[in-house]
């Protein structure tokens, strides 16, 4: 049975701090593992990535097979039906229109003093994208991660998908294929980033790896971070719907449910005005947990990790949901857009009872790679900028160096760097000469 | 003496390969004594924090006195010079009219589905900064990291600033005061890191941590990234300049040791389409290393990670400047626009003779928190952005859904999430009643 709170209870205080502070992933200490993985891949390179895929995958594969040929990918994608084919390129259409958008802008301008100043966007030049095998292997991550990377102009992305026993999954490879991934390796876990990291005779180095995976590939791409950069670690997913009573108790339970499902680990929140709402939710959750397929990930996370908030009114709501700063935030309420104004922190939210959270999962548009356990406080979903960088620029004429050099000058004698300092009078004196 | 390199010679390739690949810094590994501050501070809060700054900065202090008072403040700031003001005004308004600029746009738009998609950016609500005590607390760098934060919005900007001995840097806290921070407290070190991220009965805690520090400070933000944001971990300073032979040799080797005198571990390249030139630039260097101030540590740079590398045109190098991705990028050739659109990995482009590095350290706008380590080719420089996050927005009509809404139900299912489809066939359901 999940919690059940009230927010106009003396107590309250110190649940809710409880719920919020509640350590639900108990990661396996493998950075010592990993080390020695990435160790070997650097000093060994394709021999090593060969030798722990037949140790880990149970495939053996030779330097020449390590990329999944075309005519492999061919094959596989011959085996999707056409209603999948279309799902996914629904999919992979809105989510461009989405990410094609966040194209920033270059600037350049010149101000008063005569200075030109400005800056320019430009793609990293090669980026890796990690994709799990097995059950979690899901063909829209592929999207979420390969799109952004292609609208921000990426000129090479290599794709890591590791295939126990040899079995390839078709729809991962068709999504790589429509988001327009380069090359796709069937090698997976520590020893992939650190090939995708470092590069092997086969497999060249990139500068950026995106994509979720289990502890050995977190601990991995916190190890390679600084060599190339990385994405966020994320956590096991969240949801919080804040409803009135005004609801379909049966959408709201299948929402909370949809992020219970994904893991045992994952945190399903609701938040209401009416208590009277809260059970018969409460309810419906349970029923659906008599026949779903998840029925065991999802009942153990919601009886674990579960909450059912119960709150005087909806500006407590906001309150309380800004403390939470959850991934996935459900605005099911008469005037969603009033209180979306008072939400500071959130990944992602979804407004009013016909957007159900799934469909930010596979075909809103936005991105599903969202920041979770709290740290939308501070960062935010995958997004094109993910994959660019920003160089500034600045021009001096003579005039403006004039105008602006005496204060460089003048700091630099005060934090005693008196090269800093000359490079500035050496023009001067010129400019005065 | 720097190393010579002539690009055209046949064993080049394996020379610069050597010098991109070199390794300038052994960080001390101090990760184990941090971890044991982190547990101290975040089990016995300031009692932890004051016996540690009586442990490192020699001085007692009592919970009162962690933050320096107004007074405190006011006395030290009351020595600053009219001139030092000044010239730390007009670097802080020409930064703030730079940063200005990135202040990101919100978007909503309704797509041909009738979706309402968009995002909209909100300013983390705590932010604090590191700022290095003795020699390295350079007030510009405070300038450089507050101001962001400022005009991104952050609320509440906590600074701290460990005093050895007791001692205040007056221009420290004067470029605090003109860039807005809000508390300022008088330690350093990985307890400072600490406390900012789990906060103490004194220090309330932020959710970004940003600035440069020395190698426990370092490790505490590797060590604390996830319960906070960080911001990169810096490593020594690098510049590359690209000049033809119509330049003045005194200006770029005053800007070749502006760099190097930084630190030992900083690096300076020269590269240049006249082997005379070159030859004349090195002279100029070591005639500057009889005099310089810090001619200990530049003279140390210069010589074991300096280079002077002859190019036969500027194509070459671009392409090699591209390789580097240096933090630093100084284009002093007849057509610097021309050549700065080669450039796809640099940190900060500084264009043409008129614009020595040492500008746009102190007041040419754009900031001086710059990716090093040939990190230029997948980050950026410290911006707006660093101090906000973007949360993404979605609503579904009726129609929208029942457009869009199948094709989630069928991803939904070829991902094995049936709850996921259930959120969407129930409402589609309802619907079509």
């Amino acid at each position: 049975m999940p919690q059940f709170l009230d927010a106009s209870q003396a107590d309250f205080e110190a649940a809710f701090n409880a719920l919020l502070s509640a350590k639900r992933e108990d990661s396996p200490d493998v950075d010592a593992t990993v080390a020695d993985i990435i160790a070997d891949v650097r000093a060994r390179g394709d021999a090593a990535v060969i030798a722990l895929t037949e140790k880990f995958d149970r495939i053996t594969l030779t330097a020449e097979r390590l990329r999944i040929s075309t005519d492999d990918i061919a094959q596989a994608i011959d085996q999707v039906s056409e209603e999948d084919r279309a799902a996914l390129e629904l999919a992979a259409n809105r989510i461009r229109a989405y990410h094609d958008r966040q194209r920033p802008e270059d600037a350049t301008w010149v101000d008063d003093s005569g200075a030109e100043l400005g800056w320019r966007w430009t793609p990293v030049s090669a980026a890796g994208l990690y994709v799990p095998g097995g059950l979690a292997s899901y063909p829209s991550s592929v999207l979420m991660n390969a799109i952004p990377a292609k609208v921000a102009g990426v000129a090479r992305l290599a794709m890591v998908v590791p295939t126990p026993d040899g079995v390839l999954n078709p729809l991962v490879l068709l999504a790589a294929q429509i988001s327009g991934v380069d090359e796709i390796y069937r090698i997976g876990g520590a020893q992939a980033v650190a090939a995708l990291a470092y590069g092997t005779d086969t497999i060249a180095p990139v500068d950026k790896i995106t994509g979720p995976g289990n502890a050995f590939v977190a601990a991995a791409k916190r190890r390679v971070f600084g060599k190339v950069g990385i994405d966020m670690i994320a956590g096991p997913s969240e949801i919080l719907v804040i409803a009135d009573a005004d609801n379909d108790p049966d959408f709201i339970a299948l929402d909370l449910l949809s992020q219970a499902e994904h893991d045992e680990s994952a945190q399903s929140i609701l938040m209401t005005t009416d208590a009277g709402f809260a059970q018969a939710v409460s309810d419906a959750v349970d029923r659906h947990l008599l026949t779903l397929e998840r029925r065991a990930i999802a009942g153990a996370s919601w009886r674990d990790f579960g909450a059912v908030i119960t709150v005087p009114d909806l500006d407590t709501a906001a309150a309380l949901s800004n403390r939470i700063a959850p991934e996935h935030l459900e605005l099911c309420v008469a005037d969603p857009d009033a209180l979306s104004a008072q939400i500071t922190h959130a990944g992602a939210i979804f407004l009013g009872q016909w957007t159900p959270e799934a469909i930010g999962d596979y075909v809103g548009g936005p991105n599903h790679v969202l920041p979770t356990a709290r740290s939308a406080r501070f960062s935010s979903g995958l997004s094109v900028l993910d994959f660019m960088k920003r160089t500034t620029l600045a021009r001096m004429t003579p005039a403006a160096l004039r105008a602006i050099g005496p204060a460089a000058e003048r700091l630099a004698s005060s934090e005693s760097l008196q090269a800093h300092g000359l490079s500035v009078t050496a023009r001067l004196r010129k400019l005065n000469d």
